[in-house]
């Protein structure tokens, strides 16, 4: 272990028939190209092809799972150089940022990130100390010498890593300038982008009023009406798929679905824009756009996915001083069963719509989420989500899941991640996890190990390019 | 492997020293009767003993956890042959249907459906294939002519599968004729019914005042009061007990109680028999007929199950077309603790009662139902059910339950099912749980290895045996 | 195994491999000495240092943890010596309460009680017998025997438990005087007390206005004034922390805290104080308490711990005719994120500020509890609590909690008891099962040795005296 920071066998099962049976799984998937379909990359780096910045500015500035970590031990987020809302000086010595990141780099013992970032260290920079704060400053040189060199960059990494294809996700009122751009450069690399809403859905967006008008000017739609309003989205759906893509994402604050008949969605409408309705309406509209979105998906052909149930910037005075995607965002009960009849009502039977379900509270799993898209054709369950990204949260998954909706409602793994060098690590664990939880069931005879093999590729590679029609 | 669907030692953990104990458990219990206290086979089958139709007639078209997951997937009701509320075709060719099962029979990975199923193609039919499209015509040819056989009819079943007592589920207005028949046919086979008022009980059942007007017609008593309502189901209470029923279910859509004076109960029917009750009211009715069967129990002596928290026919368009039972009833969340109160504060410290409770809820498993199990001498638990019948299910069930309610705050396995020939298969799987499960306590120590033997047949039988007064 | 009650590996991994990782850790802290940071010992044990009763006084009658057990299969309490309010007769007769403890003892089986029983019966006591009705008389003869012994009296066992410091629960209007005595014995035993105000914090406590007023005449502040009665607050604080205290707790029916501006809580203190407020605004005055409670933290430095969601006395006629903490206290669904989302806006980014967080909903561990302590610098997480003191309840807090919170945000073992013979039993079984939780890290390779050693030592020891700050 003395050479290495991840041993060979990492989260495979301890048991020696068990591993084994886990270790021939893995070896016949671990090569698969990767899927990600879903995920928070910047566009820019694939279309300028830059080299990254620094350690700190790479690893640890932009990454809340990290520095919400630190923060909860008392760091200063100033200290580590998260930039803020007015512009006020934060520190910007990046070797000081990762001296700070190294002496609390403890903290991070078993978590994901602590596995994310000992892989990367390991596989892309070819480190094997865990970092501390005696080696910080060294492991940072190591590093940025690496991050200066051509096959640093992003299509490099892109290719390394072994990518068939990223999605990224861009607002609705994005023109996609970096998407055209990759595809104008000849560059055989396939980025994606994916249409998200929420700032014209959602009248609790800051400034919405202004991204509705937005909307108009972008479409020439009059986005006054109803009908032009929803004529809009349908402009902006084809433009986004004209460039590749394959889905929708919808991040509300709860799963509710509404079906209005449409002069009252049109009255409903009317009020949100002109700002006069309370926060039931409010919640009534972002649920009657998740039935018109779904009712769009079935024209176009886009996999509309829905991300219920953060309570976003839960802490004031961070959320003041730094904004949005600060480590805050918790998560909250999250009811479905009755929050999605509306929608289910108006389109659940239909084969044209795939509607993938993410949770951030796993109470719904085999409660709510399992029985409803191992019935209704048109659901299906999105991998394990963000605090649940992770060893024990994926285990719980397929634990929870898999015997009520079995492997064919869930649609493989996505990384989620705006953390590019973390996404070849963040795809490992996870067929580890499921090669593990496959070697189980096979060692205590619930799965034929044939089977198994098959399922192991579906879950890597099979089941997310189908799911997103990739 | 290659000669059998399952390994003899499907089920029991992996590694070999704990293995060991769950096998010497398994086999101390593994030919002990079946009890199966709570069930919904087809009484009529016992008391005519006729032949089963054919293979797709009995395991593919009245299972809803297997058409289900294939409507998941776009298969339609149509295609499989479930019938319709309004009579409008749907296939009736039973090789065409089984086609259909087989070719989707891979969706069934990992769930209790296919163990349940390869459990009795095995050991009831004695194949030794995996079903696939390939194969399905001459599986079905095969059991097609065991199910052609005398020693496949229903009583010779129930006696090769060591059934010591089978309870049967049946309304409150059904007069019992197949029961009466089997009785009086001189058959030894021990064929129950149990007490299920919902459609007298529950407001919202269909037809619930003509429900109300039959049970006064079959009782002769005045059900236009409430006097004489309380009456007539001491009645049925009493015929059913006649024919050996000892315990009886409530089907719930909340675990509502209600303990209202006898002057505001009184009021409360008449409004409801009125149609006149708001949705609140319904609920309170419903949470009254609780606490009026609570006591009647206390005076009668039946075991009283509550089935709480299925939101039934999620489905509106499948409900209008195909009816009820159509794997649409979704679990929703579930509170016991302040639900159960007013029950609990009537009657609830009463040692001549026994309430045994279920949920679909798991959360409340550790949280609410083992501390009021562990504590009140009238509650008792459920085993893990529907969705949760279940390696995984009933694993959790044991470890959230046990070291707050212990082993005999519970009561033993129920198979809960309308299917038949599974009933060997659910039994065994419940077995093999509990045992490794025992296990895993003794080979870390946790229970003693004698205690173990003791608590597996418990488990086994005799729990279920006591708790039922079987 | 014949000779003992538990075995030497008890709680320790069955796989050959993770026991011998988890001994190896567990021989390295099991005999660090006790923190004891949070319980409900009797001061005046340790104060005037007299033997204990007899065994049935000892371990049965005053155990809720037990008698509701027994009780749960219909034992009345009455038979088991539990106490009337109204002092009404209850069996005295210790030989009779034993005999029937352990003609009962079979229901504890592979519950934590059985286990801390087992511990001191062999451990404490040196017997080596499993407890039943036949050898009851001569297991009761020689406990009896023991307790009449020097080394068996209070101050004896603390020092023999190698408990560095213990910390009781003394009431808001409690003088402490077994601590000063204690303290002026000269006997170097470390006891110090816990400040609990409920009883002048929680309008909804019998006796509120009383014991206000009790407030008022203890410390001169004229608590008919908000400014009077903050400042009776701050004196009483004072007090406990002159004699050692370094905590509070706060036993909450929710997690609801509350942020009025002064006037408005003035006036809020008025209505209360006044018995007018209704059940919404008395909720709100114990939320407004958490944080005026939480602002003196910060100023005198006491760390808080607040213990929601408790539904205490569920059983009315247990409550009626014994009193609390029989055994009916039952957890409720828990709310934090918006619940505490007043306090935190107030002070939760404050570094001078510790807020210890329990609870009884498990589904709040992963969904709120872990984001909420792995991003604010006040919060951290308190340990399985009550019916979580277990096992699999400890298992499952680790897997829940560490990939979130990682483990700096948690603060070690808390007992919690008011069984003084079970507490080194509690620390040992809490310190199997985190070197369990750790050998499984470091069998699947998601932990290095060297560094599990270190966090092994931390959650034993290190981190509860750190974040009680003793």
């Amino acid at each position: 272990m003395a050479d290495k920071l991840l041993h060979d066998d990492f989260m495979l099962p301890a048991d020696k028939a068990m591993r084994d049976v886990a270790r021939g799984l893995y070896n016949g998937i671990k090569d698969l190209p990767l899927i990600s379909p879903h995920g928070h990359t910047d566009p820019s780096w694939f279309a300028l092809n830059h080299n990254f910045p620094d350690p700190a500015q790479l690893i640890v500035v932009p990454d809340h799972y990290v520095f919400r970590m630190l923060a909860s031990q008392g760091v200063t987020l100033e200290s580590v150089g998260v930039p803020t809302v007015d512009g006020s000086p934060t520190e910007t010595d990046s070797r000081k940022i990762w001296q700070i990141f190294a002496d609390n780099y403890y903290l991070l013992r078993a978590t994901p990130s602590r596995i994310w970032l000992d892989h990367s260290f390991q596989n892309l920079f070819g480190l094997t100390e865990t970092l501390n704060g005696d080696n910080a400053q060294a492991q940072y040189d190591h590093i940025a010498a690496c991050l200066q060199k051509d096959e640093f960059r992003p299509r490099q990494l892109f290719e390394r890593f072994n990518l068939e294809v990223i999605a990224t996700t861009e607002s609705a009122l994005d023109n996609l300038p970096h998407h055209h751009a990759i595809r104008d450069s000849g560059w055989s690399g396939r980025v994606i982008s994916t249409y998200r809403p929420d700032s014209v859905v959602d009248p609790d967006f800051e400034g919405f009023a202004d991204h509705i008008a937005s909307l108009g000017q972008l479409t020439g739609c009059d986005v006054e009406s109803w009908h032009g309003y929803l004529d809009a989205h349908r402009q902006r759906r084809a433009h986004f798929k004209s460039l590749g893509t394959t889905a929708t994402d919808h991040g509300h604050p709860s799963a509710v679905t509404a079906n209005l008949d449409p002069i009252a969605a049109a009255e409903l409408y009317q009020l949100v824009l002109g700002g006069g309705a309370n926060a039931e309406q409010r919640e009534m509209f972002r649920g009657q756009m998740l039935t018109e979105m779904a009712r769009m998906s079935i024209e176009d052909g886009l996999v509309m996915q829905l991300h219920p149930g953060s309570m976003r910037n839960h802490n004031k005075a961070v959320f003041d001083r730094f904004g949005r995607d600060k480590g805050f965002d918790i998560p909250t009960e999250t009811n479905y069963v009755t929050a999605l009849k509306p929608l289910l009502d108006a389109v659940g039977d239909s084969r044209d719509l795939t509607v993938i379900l993410f949770t951030l509270d796993e109470t719904a799993y085999s409660r709510e989420l399992a029985p409803l898209a191992g019935a209704y054709p048109c659901l299906k369950l999105g991998p394990a989500w963000w605090f649940y990204d992770s060893y024990e949260g994926m285990k719980r998954y397929r634990e929870l899941v898999t015997e009520t909706a079995g492997f064919y409602n869930t649609v493989g793994f996505n990384d989620d991640t705006r953390a590019f060098p973390s996404i070849p690590a963040r795809h490992d664990v996870a067929r580890r996890v499921d090669c593990a939880y496959l070697a189980e069931l096979v060692a205590t005879h619930r799965l034929n190990l044939n089977e198994a093999e098959e399922v192991a590729t579906d879950l890597a590679y099979g089941l997310a390019k189908a799911a997103y029609k990739l």
